[in-house]
């Protein structure tokens, strides 16, 4: 049993949690939870942590038998997760590898999420629970959007996280003019947009552009869209938030795909 | 200059931070961020509170010309905020006071939610933001939804509860009676809904029946609903965020009354 948060592998935790370099330079995160440990695919499991007190439920200890896993004293859990009230189990999981082709093999029904320097991990994570509900087929990010592997991207993404393709782009102008070229419709969800958000048919080829919380798309990226559409708002409400914003678009492409 | 946190009205502002009871003796809260205290409605500031650094800014001097405030020095500034980075103004705010009927005045368009103890303060505050935007004529909340004055929740509804009429009752189950009675047509947002969610004709009085975050809605609520709704999930998505599924639902109402 490790009984010292000062033991190099709760130290490796740790670092993990706190640092994306260090995710990304061993490219391993971390997850928390039962519900996350167990929906992590197994082969990609490189070590997996529980507390004493975790292992003293029955239920608990069935659902461990076929993985192999280190005891963790109570407190030194307390010290390495991420949570005021953690739940007594976490994995070192490889990230998952995805190219630019995963992201768009079923082109014509591309449903496409193109993410600029979204900041909240939070709402990241909310954006790719959601998008896996309404069924895209991937995320696109650039380089200054939160880590999503930080850990409270992880834990909002309640397992999608597995599920959504997504790639980082190094140049999101560049990977929006390819997918232009490919025949993706983009439209920039902007609170100048003309056209409300329903009024587009988005059961050909679809990509959203969603700029930051705080200052929306850059015109760079803005001036990229074929279309800028907008969510009517009612009262003085100025903006809504970026993770709901992103949810009725996608939903908006699931109910058009389904009923038309 | 208020210098020291054991200053009464500092103590004052704090327990009212902290304490949901000594807001509802008061009948005030406490607001921050210069956003929310300037869309304060005037007359319902019982005080104002700015740092040193705050009245640094020319700008902010401006702002604050028909106002009257107590200057705080930072460091107390610090102490009494909820915020990790304090913008340096807060104001305590007279609740606003509904009856059952400002939430039904124009019956015939009503847009009602009705939360059954939601729990994430930050989920209810994107909810009252979202509603605003979305077109609502009131929430109804019972007695173990989150309180509608954390901090938290006033953050997140960006002003947005100085603006959309609220009521809290004590007897849920009969004021959804008193409602149906009015003609208002109850749905229950059910993960074992039967017809999703776009079907219904929202352009008639209009109820949704929102439950918990972990749980959704209890059975004795979920009976008193008119239909049972669902929201389509693709992959293997078990639930939304509750503040995204609320979005989805209050802006189908608002397509249809646009469109139609």
């Amino acid at each position: 049993m490790i009984t010292s948060s000062a033991n190099q592998q709760m130290k490796r935790v740790m670092q993990l949690n706190r640092k994306a370099k260090t995710r990304y330079e061993q490219r391993v995160f971390v997850v928390e939870g039962i519900k996350m440990c167990m929906e992590a695919p197994k082969e990609d499991i490189v070590a997996m942590y529980v507390s004493e007190s975790f292992l003293l439920e029955e239920q608990n200890c069935q659902r461990l038998q076929r993985y192999s896993y280190e005891i963790v004293a109570d407190h030194v859990f307390q010290i390495i997760s991420d949570t005021k009230t953690p739940q007594g189990i976490l994995c070192l999981v490889k990230m998952p590898e995805y190219t630019m082709e995963n992201l768009w093999e079923n082109f014509s029904n591309s449903h496409l999420l193109i993410l600029e320097s979204i900041q909240d991990p939070g709402n990241l994570g909310t954006i790719i629970r959601t998008g896996e509900g309404a069924g895209i087929t991937g995320i696109i990010m650039n380089k200054t959007t939160v880590d999503i592997f930080h850990p409270k991207t992880i834990r909002a993404t309640m397992g999608s996280l597995y599920r959504v393709p997504f790639y980082i782009t190094a140049d999101l102008p560049e990977t929006i003019e390819y997918l232009k070229e490919k025949g993706v419709s983009m439209y920039a969800a902007h609170l100048k947009g003309t056209i409300s958000y329903e009024q587009p048919n988005y059961r050909k080829a679809t990509g959203f552009l969603i700029g930051n919380e705080g200052n929306g798309l850059s015109p760079e990226i803005s001036k990229l869209a074929d279309t800028w559409i907008k969510i009517p708002m009612e009262g003085r409400v100025e903006s809504l938030n970026a993770a709901v914003a992103t949810a009725l678009l996608m939903y908006e492409v699931n109910r058009q795909r389904r009923i038309f």
